[in-house]
């Protein structure tokens, strides 16, 4: 089955990486998370990034803040689609640097970036990678979706 | 077999789009291209987006500029994992608001953003994304890699 | 009678549109208020936009934030007059990606931006609309302006 | 019947400006042009936006650049909808002072803002303001609106 | 004897400018305080502008924020030096707005614009202006001056 | 007789700050104008600023691009008026650093800051500094804008 | 032994700075701290930097914000490496003028700049500029950089 | 003796690195120059960060453009003063994503960054580093200033 490889560059990233926790296990979908640091522990982030899709990770979640490096990195070492999430961390000028040094990787090289803090918006489109050979988490975000619409209905009613 | 669904909001895009023609081909995967404009053409990207999904179609790459709503339109309506590659069409501010209004989509919602004009990559993604359920796929993107390596290594032989 | 339609891609954008509700109601035009959102509701937007011209609605105000995508959705598919309030939500980067995702717009469908959090203004705008065939609206908007003008004055001469 | 007024606040914004009255040319309503300078005719400009409605203007289109101060002194004046057009100017930074000058008006005195340069979408706008006291100019934004759609499906026929 | 104008668009600006007032005060220079509007009092700006240098007024210093123009209205109607003042207003996107629409006036009517916020420093700018004809004005410039330097040295011994 | 000192900080920024000149010397007011480099050249700029108000100038301006410190710098070593000019050189990031690096004086140092390039308001500005103490140099400032009315009206007779 | 020169514009960006001044206690190197303002104490600015590298000092770390042009000045005056700490002050935008004053430098004149408010870094990097002959802090900075990554995998073990 | 160490992170940006070459032979600085990719050749990358200082190297400089990971990455690798150059390069926004992926670094892994494209002072800045700890290297650098004042000088009588 499926997994997901959740990292990000620090602990304190954490508060916001943990929304992309909670989506992927309400889909049923398993995560492996931990703590990799583009520039305090290079080579543990080597290690992940060459061996991650050799331990049955199908797809990785990678958040960092200011000059952001961990998900370009780790797009550089794996075959594997990585999702980038700009965390707006305490160091950053408003998210301004961490969403430019994740988003505007050069040719060849994509991370497949969401919105500042949008760990929640990663999870799901882990979920829908998955979703493209597994007919049933497919059903899942199509039941997601229209689970959306009904919560917006409802507060639209509530007016 | 999977199918890449290739969309833009305006024929002036396929010059940048077309890199992600070039190189999904390169992959042999197969594409299907067309222009589906949010703005001009609600009906028809209303149902593309709903039934790309029931049409073959494993993943969409969607270009737009400017106040760009096609890919978040796309990522509204279709279950599918979808690609946004902001253009810097000439009605846009320097990027920013192709940028932007692709990659801040709301929480339940995600886009997966490249850089600007980074049709490349978007191409790239959408094997990697394959590639999660075809080893033949993930072979030919490492062996991309591989060849990401030879071409510096050469580059810096010849300084 | 003229009646304005309001909605918002969210009810946490009410607390920034109640100044157009408030408004509008101040210059007894009729409201009609809902929550639409363009990537949780795209259909109840579809409905929404190409009928509000049949449903006696003469103007709409759209607020949205982040990659604020319901203003220029609607202003595709109806031929009303549109107006677009980019809302500094908690998800936006400083109001940036919701001004520029709503204010530009490509060449054939025009959104009416007004500034950010600017629903009171949004508000006046659709009475200004209305006044144009209405001179009764029309000379509220006199008075008003000569209000702002009293109170200015007043506020001088307490300095 | 209803009368268009453009402005400009220089010769130089001309070129940009024509695209809105060309538009209202093709939908048969009358425009009304001239050149004022809110910085060097102040007093024309006062008469201008004191008296348009006395002078069977229904809607104003006022284009500028830079520190551009006119649509927002035409909507201090003048108690019609005001469409503002932010020109990028030879003298403007990358037209963000353009944008943001006539976009930001403070609450009470609103300026419909279109995108940078985008003059055509405001003779649109004023039509469609127009539109809603007259039937026979909505339907040909009805039209104008097919019109779009089948461009785009032509151009989809010859990719 | 010279005498400075001080304006501002509302009231709520007057904590920042009052550092204007208190500085010139400091000097023992005159000034003579009011609220004056672009947008609301568009009348009374315009007597302003156009008699100010008939009143016994050398100088003028403006403070505005958002769509900030009055200001560049004034240097519109006076010959004399004004001085703007961005005003770091709720309704403003960060001061951006504020600055770039006092800043960026087009060639032939210029506004002596200071930082953000920075009413202390055109209550200075002001009487160095006065000083270029008034000697003892600019002795008092050459003493504050002096009186920097010596709270900086004192701050220096205390670390 | 009043003069006003004329100073950038390299011989690049001549084009730009030749309008400064020619306005001045339109106005019949005399210039002086060097190079003087607040990064090559610090004893020469130490020398300028402490001793300008003692050789006869009134005024200064200063122009300079990318990291400008030469305004700024002349407005803590002078009592003078410093008028400030940022230049769009080519190492400059779009202008912003040069607008940003001048414009931003903390409080107790203002430097009066005018548009980017903006030479020509530079020569004007310094003028109407002079202005406030010589009637004949006011009066020339009224000729210089009622000259501008009068262009506006040409260029609008001629559309 | 090498000695690092801390200064700063204000006493009030002494709570970042003191961040550097730790760090290099932290690796036994000797710093000499002072308030050396460019706007309101040039003087002393000047005799700093043009004798800091006659007084025992290798490398000096100056800190600044807004208009910050105390590491420029500083490198204009003295031949050593500068190290320049934006400082996010009270009067900066965002501190984007305080990056870009600092970090723009024209060529000739270098200031390393590190991050917003980075002083921790700017006192590593002149522990860096030492450890370039002084081996026995090159050791420290590789032990510094092995407790680094211990952090981190501690941080990892608690997750 | 002291070897400076220059990559990029392609071929494409030696035109603009070139300076930094050039200004070091001037000063007799050995350089060793190589094409690293962080992104396409990250084994390279990891092999040159960990020798650099067992090979000679006393100072690298690291240029690259976009999501330019190369300086941040090769200053956690290795404990040498790392300086970075933002390149504009064609697949940069402006140069914001190149100067704010390089800055930005977090706590306890500088990168001593230059202005945009700034390799020139780049090569002067690593001589300085090695003249804190070679007084024939701060003759040279020395000597450099005073060729800059000449040349500012001569530049002053041909006006």
């Amino acid at each position: 089955m499926s997994k997901v490889g959740i990292i990000m560059g620090s602990k304190s990233d954490l508060p916001v990486m943990q929304d992309a926790i909670d989506i992927l296990k309400g889909f049923d979908i398993e995560v492996e998370v931990d703590i990799v640091s583009a520039h305090r522990t290079p080579d543990k982030m080597f290690d992940y990034g060459k061996n991650a899709h050799k331990n049955g990770i199908s797809v990785i979640i990678a958040g960092a803040g200011g000059a952001a490096h961990l998900p370009g990195m780790i797009a550089s070492l794996s075959p594997l689609p990585i999702i980038g999430v700009p965390v707006k961390s305490s160091n950053s000028i408003d998210g301004w640097d961490s969403v430019l040094s994740i988003l505007q990787m050069p040719g060849g090289v994509p991370v497949a970036t969401v919105a500042l803090n949008g760990a929640k918006n990663a999870g799901i489109l882990a979920a829908q990678i998955i979703g493209t050979s597994d007919s049933c988490v497919l059903d899942k975000i199509l039941a997601y979706k229209e689970g959306l619409k009904i919560k917006v209905n409802e507060s639209s009613k509530n007016l």
